[in-house]
């Protein structure tokens, strides 16, 4: 994580409504935290069984002052169903403890537009931006909870940096070689 | 298992449609095959992670000659969003192997029909009748899949029986001290 | 489970001594029962994380009228630390409940003497007797909790048989296609 | 993880033998890296089952570069069982991929010099010294893996520092409410 490449400055969430009791965020106002993008659609197994309680973990785990975490609703399938009310249902039932905001849908195609500005490849997607609000990590499918611990924990610890010198970030690598499998639905 | 005592002939499942590629089914027909039915809501965690999948691996598991697996969509709460269309996509996504049939709604109150006449008390909600369609079992909550194989064991060597001197069924003991919690839903 | 073909009665234990706090016991007085006996060593990960905890479920979940489980250390390697005694705090931290046998050393091999007599192929091995004590199943490796309960289900359920009219093991099946791996070692 | 505090210098480990084809470490010569001492008994259930597959998870998912993995065998118990020949079967069957080091016995009581000299509490203890080979964390049981990757992730991260003006270890606050149980063995 030394910083030697250009980093991608996270482009602001494009979104439709905020639920879960909370009112909206804008990255800007997260300079200076960590910030974890837990992006999933409410009919996607890989997000409910494994990315979900990840993101719920996360939450719980790091300090509000160091770290937060934001749910990225991205239907792009299925959206008759995927609706703003069965998402909010959805959330109460699960007892998800964090921000949900839902990705605003194209009026084009079916990948809505937070999605597309983020090149993401399907759900679910944990997506960390550092306290510069810079992409540091942009991972589709399942990642171990050290892993994502691991990442946090530098990120935290990592200085705030104000240059643009910054390294690529991990999405390259990661992104490389996914397929359609058990632990998410790619697009 | 010894049969002492009156046992509940199942009542006829009172459905709104069937789906998942499946004709719909009766009990009668299924005479002589050990029933499994798993009740559920597609917004009920409890079902999603532990119901749903015991459902899928007892079909996976005994011969379809033997056992006859049921997923039957016990809507009692946000109505509106548990809808057929929504559950179809459901099904979909996690590759529900099993017939499902949806409850029929009830005009005058939040629990459906079949939910009624079963007197069930929440979902995941396990049913299971014996060869002669008596009910045998009647679970609300989790139980270990030893178990569940245990009594499905049990009631496919059970010689079918025609006369009526039958024991009760386990639910009077299994639904005494049920709560709302992790596990499922209550009514 | 009709029985069709010729049953192997079960060959008597062949054993050195009994831990846990238990008489021995011999496979003619549990005629009545549906005799559970799991193979293992205390230094097999796939008895310790496995076998073991399935044994003590088969314990914990069926009746003692019904069923009597019997662990049987079969030591095949690493003989001089998997001792008697060593055996003994093993069976103490880990707090397994049921009685435990040590299999007979062998004098000119590795393989001890009921391990020989009853085939195994490795640890762990689970091996199920009616209540004739006949074998009615000797499977090498990982079965489903699910697979195990209805077996057992089965055989407490089938009517003591006084013919010799009986099916073949499924040992024969299942014994196939063995290799070493995570859920067990072969010889 | 500011360093307000004094920390404490780990004391050296005090072995008798390393094995797993490993020369013996000092942990002087680790300066520069995050060290992550899981220590252990062959025979404690919580070991088996989650703490030595975590110290692997640590051992596969951090640079070589950045993490040093050491086991430690810290008997305290049927010491006349869980002999190095013992342990080095058990390291062997369990494919333990990192050093261990075989803490030197008391001549004096049951437990061994090293667990004395980190105030251990039981086992599985796991202690993380940081660059400076300072304890940063010393804790008896069992904690998530996403809080273990936090708090590695965090120390790989932070600059090595040379003065001696740190903060409090955070074993004071862990160890307060220790108790015997499923989760690991207490002394």
């Amino acid at each position: 994580m030394s910083n030697q490449h250009s980093l991608l400055l996270a482009p602001p969430l494009d979104t439709l409504e905020w639920i879960n009791g909370t009112k909206p965020l804008t990255l800007a106002e997260l300079k200076g935290k960590v910030v974890a993008i837990h992006a999933f659609q409410m009919l996607c197994p890989g997000c409910v069984i494994h990315g979900l309680p990840q993101a719920s973990s996360i939450y719980e785990l790091f300090s509000k002052e160091d770290v937060q975490v934001i749910g990225l609703h991205t239907v792009f399938e299925h959206h008759s169903v995927m609706t703003s009310e069965a998402l909010t249902a959805f959330a109460h039932e699960y007892r998800l403890p964090f921000p949900i905001a839902i990705d605003r849908p194209s009026d084009s195609g079916a990948i809505p537009h937070s999605m597309a500005n983020y090149q993401m490849q399907g759900t679910p997607t944990l997506i960390i931006l550092d306290k510069n609000g810079c992409i540091r990590m942009n991972h589709f499918g399942r990642m171990s909870d050290m892993q994502v611990g691991g990442v946090i924990g530098r990120l935290i610890e990592e200085k705030s940096i104000s240059s643009n010198a910054f390294e690529k970030p991990e999405s390259s690598i990661d992104l490389a070689s996914h397929r359609c499998g058990e632990d998410g639905c790619s697009i």
